[in-house]
């Protein structure tokens, strides 16, 4: 019987995913979501947000891919318990994050707001140059995108630390694990990078206990999750000089409304969730790899252990 | 007789330059202007801008530094005609024009001006994301700072061309020299990066027959000299959407004063001649390396060639 996998997501990006399986999985029947065809055929599914009735739809499902790098968007309690959840770990997405963030740590290094609002005052008003030795870096989460970025930026020179939940040796970057050593890499972050998946205990950690530990003027690139943030203490150590500006890629809600306090606070940055897109064509054929180890029963890159959430 | 070295130029960095002198050069009379000690003793000199009668006051100058990277703000006519002039060549102007520069690249890579825009007005808007290999940068100038700034933007992954008024093969990248193979190199630029330095030649260049030659919506990084652009041309081609963006670091007049243009235009973005700053300690390191190069009869590095300017 044809194995069917079956996509539901962006359909433009669908036809390219479409034209790798025909290349690299011919025998795979690839469906794009309405046109789900047998559903007794659906081993597969590539999904951002899967059907709500997902067991019964499709009682053969064997993997459940995320289009995107994370999973939070899944309601984990209405998936089949031992259905395989994979995460997308693609060239893609770490080259757009390593892009997006370099661009931010160097405009926040060479005071790019400052002199933006300078422009608006007509004021040409050199600021003092510090050498990229001397900002200290730190990057919350140290997953593949976490470490990609901590690479270029090494290579700008940065003094570059990481914090992750668990242990992590990184060459040329100061590795802090666990919550006792968080304060202590807070204490040594000028600019601070948030790049942790979303689960129940990254919510909300980005708040006014966690800023007051920066030094003060410290500076946020906010590129995890939108609801690991919350918005009044941002805006309240912003106005205290706490923090000196926050470049956001992510916010809660999304899209954010206009007239959100957000988009007017003059050292908040926005951009609409672009850090880092999916590219269809390599996500497509780290799919099809995923495919072979999973029938050759080696372990899929990305498989997500539910117990921690990602 | 002791010799004197006399630096005229910003007194806070010549501090630092004293304290270099001191450990590294400690025979050296070095001085800061105008504390000049014996006018006859004066055989170096590092200045910014010399003074006027340079050649009565200091009859047995043996060299003139600059401080900086350019040499354009001397007046070669005033100088005596064998004096050697050498351009300040060192790692801490290489390091700041190559963040700024991948800062202004990757801002307009990943459309940071259009969202800046784009939250003025509350709208949350995601672009199409262009992988770095389908952007086209080219850099005009192949000197230390734009082949610095080609291999860091080759790191990313960009399309890399250069171009330059004499031929010069980089790895990676289409090198294009002089009048001729212009053109070509032109229309294949998405992102024009001017890196030149200012002589009769360049004073100019960057004007509405030079832009028109780019694809339309290319966009320009200006880390040139203020006097290579024509700003009402620029200006012209914004609005006619010939260009998409400009990043200014350079203007003409320096400073820029408030009411200008340039300062209003939104596809305008200025910094204030900041991109790349001498760093006192390499610099003061790297004049000590010259005058032992100097004394030795070795050529002294960025010793400038009057012919041609630079």
């Amino acid at each position: 019987m044809t194995t069917t996998f079956l996509y539901k997501s962006d359909p433009v990006r669908g036809r390219q995913w479409a034209e790798v399986f025909r290349q690299h999985a011919p025998d795979i029947d690839f469906r794009i979501w309405p046109d789900i065809g047998d559903p007794l055929r659906v081993r597969f599914l590539a999904a951002w947000e899967p059907p709500a009735d997902i067991a019964t739809q499709f009682p053969h499902l064997e993997v459940l891919f995320s289009s995107g790098a994370g999973v939070d968007q899944f309601n984990f309690a209405a998936l089949p318990p031992t259905l395989p959840v994979v995460r997308m770990v693609e060239p893609g997405i770490v080259r757009g994050m390593v892009e997006y963030v370099t661009h931010a740590v160097l405009s926040l290094h060479r005071d790019i707001p400052a002199y933006r609002r300078q422009q608006q005052a007509e004021q040409w008003r050199p600021l003092p140059v510090r050498p990229a030795n001397e900002r200290r870096i730190g990057v919350l989460g140290l997953g593949s995108l976490g470490q990609a970025v901590l690479a270029q930026l090494q290579d700008f020179g940065f003094d570059c630390a990481g914090w992750s939940r668990s242990r992590h040796a990184i060459d040329g970057v100061q590795c802090f694990a666990g919550q006792d050593e968080q304060a202590a890499f807070l204490a040594r972050t000028d600019i601070l990078i948030c790049l942790m998946p979303l689960t129940d205990a990254t919510r909300g950690v980005l708040n006014a206990a966690l800023f007051a530990q920066l030094p003060q003027g410290a500076a946020l690139v906010h590129v995890g999750r939108g609801p690991q943030l919350v918005n009044d203490d941002l805006l309240a150590a912003l106005d205290s000089g706490q923090l000196s500006e926050a470049m956001l890629d992510v916010t809660d809600p999304e899209p954010l409304p206009a007239g959100h306090a957000l988009w007017r606070h003059p050292r908040v940055h926005i951009t609409p969730h672009i850090a880092s897109m999916t590219q269809p064509l390599s996500a497509a054929a780290v799919v099809i790899d995923n495919l072979r180890r999973f029938t050759a029963g080696e372990p899929m890159v990305g498989l997500v252990d539910r117990s921690r959430g990602y």
